[in-house]
């Protein structure tokens, strides 16, 4: 009940924090005979890495994953896959300013209530290094869904005010530091962002997720919707604060006659307000998705804030912090839909006789 | 798997079509010596009821719950709390048309895809007729929650283009029969959804949920935060296709600097961008949560569909439908909210020694 | 966590206390598409029953299941399956003299230490009549299993100190009330009971159940090994002491060279010592076990024991009790092996892509 | 639902290989604030280890266990344990000639009927390498436990046909090889180990475990009864054939005039038939089980066997195994009895508001 699992049947288990030995994590209910491209793997670790861009942090991780099981000839046995990514860059020195101060908006406070004593170097658990482990399970459960034909985009489509519009380019994703889908936009976000930074302040963003080619019927009715499970897995990412499918919170100011999907012969439909789900189950159509991610925060500013004496005090943000998380998020919104969309695949699989 | 389960401690599994004999559920981890009222009970039940208004279904359903389990002289026991629902209305003639058709954005191709065979009769299994079983669940848990000072409110923040503002009144959410709580925004809201039903159409709607005194360290680090269950529970809600908590989707375009909630001496914060919510984990500050619900599918106007057969045919809604949902849907929001927080609280007794 | 539920993907979760006003359960995961002879259902209760030969209790009890869902025009839908059995024979006066005493070797006091009141009645949520749900979804399971040809068979094969040897004939199982396959030692059996019941006392017992033609690849490793979960459901079982499976006990004082199941060449064994599962999977033989009842703890006898006021007391059991468990625990031993197979049979499922 | 999870608040999940790079796991829900003796841990360890007597396998093996994460300042955090041991003995060419061959009464078949193809190296995935993971979980938590004043005692009382008798020194269970509680029958278990082990062959044996000053009221009704858990946990171990609790297999042939244990003043029993739990929930009294282990299947002798064409073939033994599992279980069976206790400790706890 601890929280450090994620999935059913293609289930994630992950341990670490951001300045311990290590992270690494335990996926089990990996279907046997699976060939898996470990290169791949580690392709999806990088495009997550710190210092892979000017608009990221600058810390020094080389991220490298070791796989410690499950693999044996180049093929998974079905056993789980246990790995590890060693923490080498471990400056923990920067972070003795907050041993006794609870930072503004992050988890000091809280885990300091719920655990009554914490690691607080580079924010122990509640650090997002911990989704390294995530884009690994995911990068394997991409590779098994590619092999069935489920493909998983995500891209940016909006930081601060800037908004992509209609022309989007899928190609161009990982040809900017961004990972935005058409390079116009993609210059004025990275503008933004570089702004920001110069001001030592954050900014937020969203992230689009399309997943394409899932089969009809993948999802569990009631609680499990397809829908309810997949915002789960993006809520669950640090730094989000909203989720909508399909239409999302436009469907508010939306009529029935317009918001319906009219079906075409073959079963598909003439718009896809729904998102790819109804009633929690895909309809065969394109899942859409979008996460919204908070300003960072973590600012290069001073901040009057708490200590653990209930006293206020001034800080001043220290570190190498993100000016803005989405570019880098990017891997870890498609990690989390793989690994669940490859659940309920699996789980449709025992519905069967 | 089939997910018809919610919750780890406190934990509701329900049954039952919107036609068969009956409808109910089990609630397991109920802790014992609780003092329940049956009446407040059914008291909830009655705000989600059929009929209650002239802006909701007119389909008779007393929905009267029977406890079959669980509660002896007055206290729970620890055991299970086994209720039922008779299903007494169930004109199931009205349905007879959509036996072998496809309702455009329901749950009836869906259902087919995954089952082979569907109970046809009123959605079956994915009406929200379900959704009575959660109220049941959600009132005990909202009375044990209140033994302990936790309550919780729900209400209709939004219909079509139609917003509250800042003027709230939490004392006339159930003396209109939208759920605002601002007479003269629920008087335009009751004129709008009066409107559209003329019109044989619906409209969308959202509404809000706070969840006050909840103490800091509820939660659970990195997959189970508290922010992603509530929007798992929110999501599994028929209809629904957003959710956000604190800021939400406006955190979008906001810095750090101003997003950052800054602490008073005694631990609150001045702001509450974060929604009571820091890292997956509660810190003491109001849980503040919007949901967005789509049209209701089912319109009064003649629609092209598809068959059993693969065929596009004309098909014209019938029988006794919600214009829009967000009124009745207040009650079961606030009863997702409870069944999860109370969760929360016994999950966070597991882990002090 | 609270226990009430057993399964993973076939998954029954019950409700009910002795003399409450009813018991049941809910069944999810069932598959879809498949056809349900209720007649069948009802005949396991009714071997289960109260009151059906002279050697066990005389209680009336009607034992009616009602499904209340998941069946639709005589098949499963793949929605829960909900039922109910009515408790029409609550003579709960039978108990005001346990009130407020524990008696020896029951779960008053364990209860009473853990939930601080319980239902007395009856013995309420600890009382054996819970099982009659387990036999509603067990033979739900065994239908299942039956159409893809693996069936189950319990039957007793110790009472006291008589023990079935090696002539067996599993036609006459059900043609002898202590559901002996032989009708000599049934014969010994039933007298010894009756002698027993008429001194007021009562007698432990033992159930072999053999489950066959399950196919080779059923059961998880490490944890969940198929005799681990088999062994778990039996000793749920109320009364049940201990569990065995395939040489059981017999195996601490062989050899290796003697133990080793030798394999012919179409992969079946020449001995069946490994009781059909090597590693925690079956090997497509038999799966053969047996387990251990003790003597019921109500006897018609005076006894020293404790009240709620720690004070010691005498008693004499009232009430109308089994003198020895095993005739009715064999069709919940048959039920809790159908469940735990069928519901391995849809987890493997979920081990291919 | 791949089975490498055991427990459900205080959680192990475990991956590994016999000769994979490394074995280990991760252990969530450990309570915040406890200090851990990572020394004890290793020790624990050590009574596990290959090569610690004649009378064990001489596989060299150092078994070093590696704090991965969890433990900050010599505390637990609340925060996932992770941890490792490598591989550091690969001799897998030792197992070449078992490659295309099944070997008798071992899990090569059933693996392979399973997943299609497997990790034959050293038994793979299952192989009794993988209950090291179990053992550093048990240490931790038995240091837990410890703290709370329970504590555990595990010791061999039968190899072969050498039974331990009344005569019991709990003080000298590390002081032999075998781990049985009497130095003079401990050396008759010595003698006939090595005899077994001179001729090739192997022998099986059993465990008592007695868990000592756990509270009245741990262990959930119906499904998740204490002794149903604890006879999971051991039925989970490599070579497991039996599972008894309290009086056992002997309950057969008792009336309940003598099974019943009748209650002291202080609500202790005269007796313990009922081996410390009744209802599935514990009384107080000390938790006693026994557990029966098969004579190893690997044998140094000649055995006709089949291979993966489906032909018999004549195949011997080789590698360095254990003559009787027995005196290395020992610490195996207090690990999953410690692991089984906290997990229930903290369920309890998650019943009272």
């Amino acid at each position: 009940m601890a929280g450090s699992s994620f999935g059913t049947i293609f289930k994630l288990t992950t341990f670490g924090e951001s300045h311990g030995n290590a992270i690494g994590g335990i996926i089990d209910g990996v279907p046997a005979n699976q060939i898996i491209d470990l290169a791949a793997v580690q392709a999806e670790l990088d495009r997550r890495r710190p210092g892979q861009s000017a608009i990221v942090t600058q810390r020094k991780e080389s991220d490298t994953v070791e796989i410690l099981s499950g693999i044996f000839e180049g093929k998974t046995t079905g056993s789980p896959i246990g790995f590890m990514i060693k923490n080498d860059d471990q400056k923990s020195n920067d972070y003795d300013h907050i041993k006794e101060v609870f930072r503004p908006s992050h988890a000091d406070f809280t885990y300091n209530s719920k655990y009554g004593h914490r690691d607080h170097r580079g924010g122990g658990r509640s650090s997002a290094r911990e989704t390294a482990s995530r884009v690994v399970a995911g990068a394997i459960a991409k590779q098994i869904l590619g092999s069935i034909g489920i493909d998983i985009v995500a891209y940016v489509d909006q930081v601060g005010a800037i908004q992509l519009g209609d022309d989007i380019d899928y190609n161009v994703i990982d040809e900017n530091p961004v990972r935005c889908p058409n390079l116009n936009v993609a210059a004025e976000m990275e503008a933004l962002i570089k702004e920001v930074r110069k001001s030592g302040d954050t900014i937020g963003g969203s992230i689009r997720c399309e997943i394409n080619h899932v089969p009809a019927g993948l999802g569990e009715p009631v609680f499990d919707k397809l829908h309810a499970e997949l915002g789960k897995a993006m809520l669950s990412i640090n730094a989000v604060k909203g989720f909508e499918f399909g239409s999302g919170f436009e469907c508010i100011s939306m009529r029935g006659s317009e918001h319906n999907d009219l079906f075409n012969e073959d079963g598909s439909t003439q718009t896809n307000y729904s998102g790819g789900i109804q009633g929690g189950i895909s309809n065969g159509m394109p899942i859409t998705m979008r996460i919204a991610f908070k300003p960072v925060a973590t600012i290069i500013k001073s901040q009057t804030t708490l200590n653990a004496d209930d006293e206020l005090v001034e800080m001043e943000g220290k570190g190498r912090h993100d000016p803005c998380v989405v570019p880098r998020a990017v891997p870890i919104v498609e990690a989390m839909a793989a690994i669940t969309i490859l659940d309920f695949f699996l789980r449709d699989k025992a519905t069967v006789l």
